[in-house]
């Protein structure tokens, strides 16, 4: 497995590939690689000839206040994981590398951006597309995998793809949850013993509203209020939002119908858990 | 020469003169092609194995009341230009191709799109990135060419180009000029002949600032105001700005040193004419 530090690196790298006549699959992480990363590392690996993950954490979907400093940066184990699971290549760049003295440009999705994790973060989906576009540049992959546990990033990024005539793939695999249900997340890591234990509630909130619509109900309202009085027994959780929104355009809905995604953000002590889950109603 | 009105013809024909080791040019342009375009697809002809021409007038980079409507489209002329000039594929896609139903991603670039046009054209450069990236993702070019008379956009192109990491040159090429001066643009037709006339005072007024500059001149307010005592002699013309800034990074400047940019934006009855010139001062 190669370590790539640069882009003129990953490109010599990837062109070979290429000549070799292989797909390229890219996987882009933050590192603090978990099961839920391996998932996305296996699918590619499965899927394409040559498979780059990229680890950044980057400094530009953090708003002020966010947990940029304190996000987990274990690149040996992170390394370890990637050559285990048959990564061919891992880019870890500095920030340097991915912003130079000052970046002036940006990648902007309009109205997907705006509801659900859009309106308590308010930059960091700028971050996120515009970093993801320099990683499609310099590696230029024919896949790129994302999670469905991060279901707004994905719509946002699969959006930002046709919009801008990206030529690449954007495949999105299922949320890797612990046995009690809890959405993995590098993010977890923060929580104590206690809040680990309460922050079950979470899937438990989205399976009831599983639940209720399997059941008849119709009623947005309905549904959001008794997935909040599961999240309410949470002992100091703040809950930021408990959204039931069209799957595709991430409206707002009153009336469930159709294909819809039930999202979850709840902090919880020093960590913000999302979660959410598809219903075909 | 190819004809081609879809993305996936031009990713076919791209793919194949890669297959065959050529270079790939694309000079991205809105039609209504002159001599000025035509020094651009002559050095993208030598330098390149295959050239690509797109034709587009792109709707987003046109502010409400700017001649998007008006803007001449002269198709069958340009093509026989494109393929006297040795074009090897020509893009003529629709605004639907282009945008689909609905555009949601934007690319922007801060401060170097505030001053100069900018001031007067909102939303302009933010259609010319967003549409060139399209393009850029779309044929995947080695080179793009781009004209000196539009010298902001340039230099915002170029920045997005090194800030998002794209896989590909940017080539300025020098205004071609009319015997008297005039700089090549589709917009001169709009021009009556006596307004045609008054036009080369546009080039008058900039050649007086390499004089004075030559001459020691270094207070730039004093340049400046001897550039719109000529323009003034224009009846009826609207001068948006004469500025004097930075040939890197576009800041307005009051002493003259190092490498500036003279630009001048003039509204001539249905016209609006851009020119400058750069000089080592």
């Amino acid at each position: 497995m190669e370590l790539a530090r640069t882009i003129e690196a990953v490109r010599e790298s990837v062109k070979t590939a290429r000549r070799e006549g292989k797909q390229v699959g890219l996987v882009p992480t933050m590192g603090a690689l978990h099961v839920g990363h391996e998932a996305l590392i296996r699918r590619a690996v499965d899927e394409c000839g040559f498979v780059v993950v990229s680890i950044f954490v980057n400094p530009t979907q953090f708003g002020p206040g966010e947990d940029f400093e304190n996000y987990p940066r274990p690149i040996q184990a992170d390394l370890t994981i990637c050559r285990d699971a048959g990564v061919d290549l891992v880019f870890n760049p500095t920030p340097e590398v991915m912003y130079g003295q000052e970046n002036l440009t940006w990648v902007t999705v309009e109205k997907l951006t705006e509801p659900l994790c859009g309106r308590f973060r308010p930059v960091h989906f700028r971050g996120v597309t515009t970093v993801c576009t320099k990683l499609f540049n310099i590696v230029l992959p024919d896949v790129a995998y994302f999670g469905q546990k991060d279901a707004q990033q994905a719509i946002v990024i699969k959006r930002m793809v046709a919009d801008l005539k990206m030529p690449l793939r954007i495949v999105v695999c299922p949320t890797v949850r612990e046995p009690d249900g809890l959405a993995v997340s590098s993010r977890n890591q923060y929580l104590s013993p206690e809040q680990r234990r309460q922050a079950t509630k979470i899937y438990k909130a989205l399976q009831k509203s599983r639940e209720l619509v399997d059941a008849g109900q119709t009623d947005a309202r309905q549904v959001v209020a008794q997935m909040r009085s599961i999240l309410e027994q949470i002992p100091k959780a703040q809950i930021e939002y408990v959204s039931i929104v069209d799957a595709e355009t991430l409206d707002e809905l009153d009336t469930i119908a159709g294909r819809i995604l039930v999202a979850v953000a709840v902090k919880l002590g020093p960590a913000r858990l999302i979660d959410n889950i598809v219903i075909e109603a």
